[in-house]
């Protein structure tokens, strides 16, 4: 057994309790900021440039040639963006070689709480087997970050953090409860995953938005072989 | 189905995030503070009076008639304190009629941070069914509280939830992922607890210290039909 270790965060609000020195940082935020971040790159967006206000992302947006603004307030489109945060939208036709400047709810903002990280990557269901591969190559430890819903625990980030953790076939250290739990989960849900996600909360909430079909989009696994990685302005795939 | 709603909170450091107001909060500790607070008041114990700091505990345990003084700090006796906290050892003939002062890592600074509500109990294993049944009676939302260790997550207490909410058979209202997640865990767990437990970071930490005997005590169900009650001062039984 490898001696670096894993470990999981469910909330922002219990990130301060993990030692992110030295540590890789995978973001989670499956319902949607991650899953839109990969598609958008998977899609051929030149770079991701996250921003945690609504304000900073119009002036971003603005100063950026050849990008497009987007992000989402509660699951609806923030005024004075132009486009949402709906990862079965981020087509080839509408954002290759586009930068998306990209604010959400709590994605992007558990970005920059993890900058002491030595990486921060960003992970969905749509590139489980490709960060698992990438974090076994590195030899480091490893933090699973969920954003959760407004610091509120939620399923899907934890199931995706089970996910990632069963990929890495038990080559970390690890004695956390948050990673069994994950694990543990994921065992149950994992071959039904959006029926299994249809009974929770963030799914309740974005349904009554009519997004059932983007949030389908967003259980899908492994449609894309990459990884994404923060430097410290944007988001960009790591071949 | 009722109307009124059951919440599950994971940590002391999300506690901010759930409105205390008109909710009953059920504080679980199963390793080990609520634990012994049932195991003393089923024993006889007059009252459990929790306190939070070591000093004010020595203190209080002075002023206090046929009173004894007991907690740890990191699973241990904290110094200057009379007796640990192990559940096992509270039987009738030590503590039968005694003012018990207790202070611990996670459970008793739980009780004071949830002062806003508008009842506070103590629940472990140990009173599951009695404290369901009380719950039904009162018809108020419920939050079950979960002390964690030094705020982070771990499996014991998430299962007792989730071994409440289900004694509570569907009556309350719920869109809680962390009520989902703990009724899903404790259907993997409840028939073989204490073996599911040995795998958890806070039976690795205990049974370091050779606790391996009040650990598996503390997953005995049902031994006491009595709810456990904070009046802002002591945990008394209520009948």
């Amino acid at each position: 057994m490898n001696q670096v270790k894993i470990e999981c965060c469910l909330s922002p609000a219990l990130l301060h309790l993990f030692n992110l020195d030295k540590t890789i940082v995978v973001v989670i935020d499956v319902f949607r900021a991650t899953s839109t971040i990969s598609a958008a790159l998977g899609n051929g967006a030149k770079e991701v440039i996250p921003v945690d206000d609504v304000e900073a992302c119009i002036a971003l947006g603005k100063q950026t040639p050849n990008s497009i603004t987007a992000g989402e307030r509660n699951g609806e489109i923030a005024p004075g963006l132009e486009y949402g945060n709906s990862p079965s939208t981020y087509n080839k036709d509408f954002i290759e070689g586009k930068t998306l400047v990209l604010t959400t709810t709590n994605g992007t903002r558990l970005l920059y709480q993890a900058a002491a990280a030595e990486e921060i990557l960003t992970a969905s269901f749509f590139n489980i087997q490709a960060t698992a591969d990438y974090l076994l190559k590195q030899n480091k430890n490893v933090l699973l970050a969920c954003a959760s819903w407004k610091d509120r625990f939620n399923l899907e980030d934890t199931l995706c953090a089970g996910a990632i953790y069963q990929a890495l076939q038990n080559r970390f250290q690890s004695d956390c409860d948050s990673i069994r739990m994950a694990n543990a989960m994921y065992n149950l849900a994992k071959d039904k995953l959006f029926g299994f996600l249809k009974d929770s909360s963030h799914f309740h909430r974005l349904s009554k938005l009519g997004l059932d079909y983007d949030l389908e989009y967003c259980c899908k696994k492994n449609i894309f072989d990459f990884v994404v990685k923060y430097n410290g302005n944007a988001l960009q795939i790591v071949s």
